[in-house]
């Protein structure tokens, strides 16, 4: 029997600012990444999106960012050890007391953006990350993209983890994502998006950008909030996963 | 046998600005009420200060403020009873993580500046932090300045409770402080500040700026750490308080 | 001939947030009043929003708000005289920056959110507003909504001004607005809100929320520009105008 | 005849955080580069070292930085062109208010920490920064540190220029600062440190750290006023400076 778990990023509105619809993708997830007020979210969204995911059974995780509101987070800083480490930790305690509040527990930590892709390759700031919630929690699981140095060091630390695969994004040969400004970066394609989705479930493989099928092992899928669109999308993906006799559940 | 806590306000360093001596003061205090990064402090002073807090045996209590670097949390904001409410949950959260890391239970909440002296007579804002403490950690004990309705609220709601006292201050009739601005509002003898304390603690006694003698219960004292003069003084109210046999310990 | 300006907030968008649609509400304006990254925007967004005035020619101005992203400003806070002045000279100034790129001058200036409100009665803020302006530059418009003592404060200090009026509000006897909690609060019959406007320029007269006929003085109509219903509403005052013979133009 | 303009970074205070003794410092110099509240400062510091500046008639320029105040603007951030352009330009209009006010022109532009560091080779971020303040206002000075590319395309764009050099810092053979982490890198003997800087200003000649004797052009030199003793070393340069017959004047 296969399973899979579908996350995606949720509470990235901001006072004011609206961005995404978490109402309707709580409806297709079984795990939320939550922003944490740092490069997006406050404690008003983070209180409304916590409060939705209990009531829809949808386990919560931290989304802890770059302290860069302006740039969404998605702007290298180069951090030092212990400030990534202390930013990650702050981030986690802020939303537990949310998740407290609703009498549920923080399940995972997913960095994102720029901090995010730094843990593909770099391992001093996917230690500091590993680190902060080997002090803080050691049952959350972290959350990471397959093949990114992130995963091997949180196992060698003893913590769990998820690896995290892509419907609509294309791989290299060493499982890093094509980066978004390279031709053929995105699977638009939504059939194509879905089968590669299924066979890497399935089979645990997928055809990188240059064409080699490469080995790959996803525990959770992305899935975006982002639009109507989306949401449609996400559906699909639920109906077919559900033909194809994958179980979508939580970690 | 009397007994009281010695508390004071530390971590409120941001950055590349340091203020106060954490250091000198933690080794006078018995409780100490961090900042948690929104009027004061950052990640990196919050970890060290809790560590040091921890070496030192001293308890942690969270100390929210208004979103208000700038204004140093001093500034009134009129905020709504959700917004109060998410954002004591937020900052306490943020400085559990920090509690935990170091093997330590947060222990107490003391409200902030503007956000604090609103406590002395308002009762949603008094409320709203009330709910955050009960909805993330019903065991956090309220601090509070005897005489505030924050205590009262606190009780009534069935949350532990500590009236804070200040040496340092003069009181209104009504237990409010005399206002900073008005003539005698500071007690400038620290011969009488002394006793006063001594007073208050042994007799539930104060004289107030009108010269009426009140009803106070005092347990746990402000010190202040920003000075060696401050340090000094809380040095001279340890020795006072062994020889008077009142014994220096947390709730 | 009667004559009417046609303003806008706008540049309230913030990093990856987007608010209101700019390019549209451009087309119909005759005066922005752009966010000056305190409440709202940031360097990006007026860079872009000053261009795109520039090429239209309407005529920018700065709309300066309290330090709280959070809150879009919207929150009252309790700033002493000398922070309101250096907060709006500080605003004025990083706009100005932006119009002397593309060769223009700033025009005006008109306070955001709770500042604004503030600005109906309260003269420490109103004046702190206009020593500001005046120290900055005299030259600078100070706009006001009609009836706030701002305006007169400003005449006093020898500044020009420009009196708001709104489509949508209804009025007290005193020409406050209704605040929006009170029932009547919005015009939200187009063809009144627009009736109301043509009487407001023409006869310099409108009905209060009592049935009062009240004396009101109108220089520019505050016209929105969120969301597509608000877009085809100012161009429906636009046609009005024009019919009405009404000519728009900026002060 | 030999002259030097002494520069000094000030108004690096923030909020109730207190940096540097800008009064002290405001007697011994001839520039002051102004935080802009991005990296540090306020527009309530903003104004006083202004006005303090404008009483001592020492000129002024703007000292723009990242925005990341956590960091005091010295943790390198990948940023766009465009951004770090407007983020310049903005940070240079919100002084120039300040200046406007005491009736003095904005004098010259000092890129602070990470950014002023990346301009030693970095040609796109100076690009930026000249861009900014070319489209802003041709007239400003652009301070870069001796030997930076900064330097030369600020004048292959027609704008003029400052050579920095440092009495307290050792040089790479390329004339960039040898790191701070390096065995070597500051200068503590001061009476090594003022022969050096008048070798400097009167030969056009530094020791390099590794013993070569390089070309040095200095404009003005750097100047710290952290501290009595950086005063009172600030003074003692004065001293040798008036009896080496190096007049002290701004450019």
């Amino acid at each position: 029997m296969y399973s899979i778990d579908l996350n995606s990023d949720i509470g990235e509105s901001f006072g004011a600012y609206k961005l995404g619809d978490d109402e309707a993708i709580l409806q297709q997830i079984t795990a939320a990444n939550v922003a944490c007020g740092w490069h997006a979210g406050d404690p008003m969204v983070m209180d409304k999106v916590v409060r939705m995911a209990s009531e829809r059974g949808v386990v919560v995780g931290a989304h802890p960012g770059y302290p860069d509101l302006m740039g969404f987070g998605r702007r290298k800083m180069v951090l030092s050890f212990q400030e990534v480490k202390n930013y990650v930790k702050y981030q986690i305690g802020a939303l537990s007391a949310f998740t407290q509040s609703y009498g549920m527990k923080l399940h995972h930590v997913a960095p994102h953006g720029a901090m995010g892709n730094q843990c593909q390759y770099d391992e001093e700031i996917s230690r500091a990350i590993c680190e902060a919630v080997y002090e803080v929690d050691k049952d959350l699981i972290i959350y990471y993209c397959a093949g990114a140095v992130l995963g091997k060091i949180a196992e060698d630390m003893g913590l769990r983890t998820a690896a995290e695969i892509f419907a609509d994004r294309a791989y290299m040969d060493d499982l890093s994502l094509v980066p978004r400004k390279m031709e053929g970066s995105m699977i638009t394609d939504e059939d194509v998006a879905i089968s590669r989705c299924v066979r890497m479930i399935k089979e645990g493989k997928v055809t990188s950008i240059n064409g080699k099928d490469i080995d790959i092992k996803g525990d959770t899928l992305c899935v975006h909030g982002d639009g109507p669109k989306a949401i449609a999308f996400a559906r699909r993906i639920r109906e077919t996963f559900e033909k194809e006799g994958i179980e979508i559940k939580p970690m």
